[in-house]
């Protein structure tokens, strides 16, 4: 049923906007992205659908139908210099396997409508699952003043794009939804060592991200003896390896410190002030997990006499996802061939917020070599119809 | 003797040599240093000094006469965002020294050289004590090829100053010197806390300053488990903590990480490579210090897995400085009405390099309010007079 050249022939003119070779720097929120949208929008427009954005600037691409929608698809911005395939190919196998529907004949009792959710990888505002955040009603609130490094807001890069800067509007009811269905590519190796081209997702971890801000006294380093010292990089120090410690002691749990700097940063001065970011996932448990890191800088920070402020950026809970759904994508990747297995993902999707709005939710992992997030990741064309043909039946079963 | 209103005129005519309200940066090396020296050699060639640049940008202004020379000066460049009194104030007090000894008449039997020795702070090809190492000849090897920001290397500075582009040819014999003396503001607080104008120096804590690299791997902070990662950051932490414990565990010493950065820096990657600084000093067992924090580098590394380069940038023994200077500069002193104590310098020194090749050499230190390397470092007129006066006293002893 899948037409793989038209797939890939869209997988490349997709790649073109904002794209050099096999990079692409097509931010959320950008004229970038708004173009994609357009291009999706215009191949489903012309086979019937409504089409329509919301104040977050998603856009739903509906065929009509009656009782609850089956919403399917991913996002279609990237991180700066990333590739064609992370969120792209979600949003094209979602367009190729209506396609197919369609060109097959196939009767549709239910309504489906595509998704491409706005700006998921927050690189820009670092506010990661805006579009679906924002249509599930879980955007954090004061959102819309974040600024990017220009003093841009949310709301600002919004009205650029046409909407009234409010994305608390694009809020709609879950219970108008059947289910949710999501392909992305595996961020990870697993597939690609096990030599299998498509898993199902049954979770996916928790997801807490925080800058933290340590506060000492900046000195000077020759003339300021040891216990006369307030060092905020001494005391971020204890909090990485506390980190590390805490993560590596609970079970399904990692964190990182990924980004840190300085002030005043000279070699020859006590750093004043310290800031780096939180990155805490967990597939069990991450509430405990992050509760005692949290613990851990409160007890570091009273201990060395230093100041501590904690800018929480996000924070999602575990995601068990839906175990009938699970069955409806185990059922439809094994009719295409792939004895697909069960993965949690580390890393977050959008699948997370209708999954945690109460909306039967489920997602499958195509193979990706190269990674992800770099203009190396890659999904082959093989993969990618098996994955594209596995969700349209999927979509056939839940909607016929 | 002294004129405090010609030393406090000149403080502020050499200030406005790239200066800005109490705000000094005027970087080794640069033209700004330059203007300086060229005015300091104009004061001092009206009173019939010979004036002369060396191969190292030093400023030598020569009085004549027998025997060895008493040397006395400090620097002129500052840090950037640096103040007036750093460096400068050594160099002013010893012009007005001199020549409050000649406005007197006195009979000067020994030749007495006023020196401003280029680019102290290291500031900006991370070199310190530049000049008076190199006309001691204790350069580290290929300093000329080190580079600044913009590519610049120190040979090519010198060059752009009218000289040839080789410091090591400025090399001076110590044998032709009887004395080194320099004024210098206290770099901390012990002297303004004790209420005294002027301290005598005893010595000169050790330093050692390296950047170290620590190369791990870059994963995916999602997607790689805690006992697959090597965290250049979490083996960089261990090191800041082991800095720590050692240089508190230790007589007389500091230990400071003061830089730190962190690739590719992002929240959610587990970073890859880091890169931090080290400032080891100690008054007792400098070697001591440094080797036990090299093992502790060495041992992190290692029980981790991942990689470090050491580059070290400088290493200076401790000094103690001249028991019979430190005699002479305690009378001169008194003899102003101060009861200097005697400091250990935690900061690093021009007075070093002669001592460290044998030349007998003394330090006095004037209270600095609002600390040093900022624009609100101060000594006062009437502390700036005294520290003069007790210069040129101690001159007379030396040089009659």
């Amino acid at each position: 049923m899948i037409d793989s050249g038209r797939l890939t022939r869209r997988t490349a003119e997709l790649s073109r906007i904002a794209g050099q070779g096999t990079a692409v720097t097509r931010l959320g929120l950008s004229s970038d992205e708004q173009s994609a949208r357009d291009l999706v929008g215009a191949w489903l427009g012309a086979r019937g659908a409504a089409v329509r954005r919301d104040a977050a600037a998603n856009l739903f691409a509906r065929f009509q139908g009656n009782g609850p929608a089956i919403l399917v698809g991913s996002h279609l911005d990237s991180v700066p210099e990333g590739g064609r395939f992370d969120g792209a190919l979600g949003v094209l196998c979602a367009v190729e396997a209506v396609e197919a529907l369609l060109d097959a004949g196939t009767r549709l009792r239910h309504p489906i409508e595509v998704v491409a959710w706005a700006d998921e990888e927050g690189a820009r505002f670092g506010v990661g699952l805006f579009g679906s955040a924002a249509a599930f009603g879980r955007l954090p609130s004061g959102v819309s003043e974040r600024r990017d490094r220009d003093g841009v807001t949310i709301a600002d890069a919004l009205r650029a794009l046409g909407e009234a800067g409010d994305p608390g509007r694009a809020r709609r009811d879950p219970k108008d939804l059947g289910a949710y269905l999501e392909l992305h590519i595996e961020q990870g190796p697993r597939l690609e060592s096990a030599g299998v081209a498509l898993a199902v997702v049954s979770g996916i971890v928790g997801i807490y991200h925080a800058r933290v801000t340590i506060r000492g006294r900046a000195d000077h380093a020759g003339a300021t003896v040891m216990t006369a010292r307030a060092d905020a990089l001494a005391a971020a120090a204890e909090v990485v390896l506390a980190v590390e410690r805490i993560a590596r002691a609970r079970p399904d749990s990692v964190g990182t410190v990924g980004e840190i700097a300085v002030r005043p940063g000279a070699k020859n001065v006590v750093p004043g002030e310290c800031v780096f970011s939180l990155d805490l996932r967990a597939a069990r448990d991450h509430d405990g997990l992050v509760d005692e890191v949290l613990a851990a800088v409160a007890r570091v920070v009273s201990a060395r006499g230093v100041d501590a402020s904690i800018d929480e950026l996000a924070r999602v809970p575990a995601t068990s996802l839906d175990p009938k759904i699970r069955a409806v994508l185990k059922r439809a990747t094994s009719s295409v061939g792939v004895d697909a297995p069960e993965l949690v993902s580390g890393a977050g999707h959008d699948a997370q917020n209708p999954a945690l709005s109460g909306v039967p939710t489920g997602m499958i992992f195509v193979r990706s070599t190269g990674g992800s997030h770099t203009p190396r990741e890659f999904a082959s064309p093989d993969d990618a119809a098996l994955g594209a043909q596995a969700l349209a039946n999927a979509l056939r079963e839940l909607a016929t």
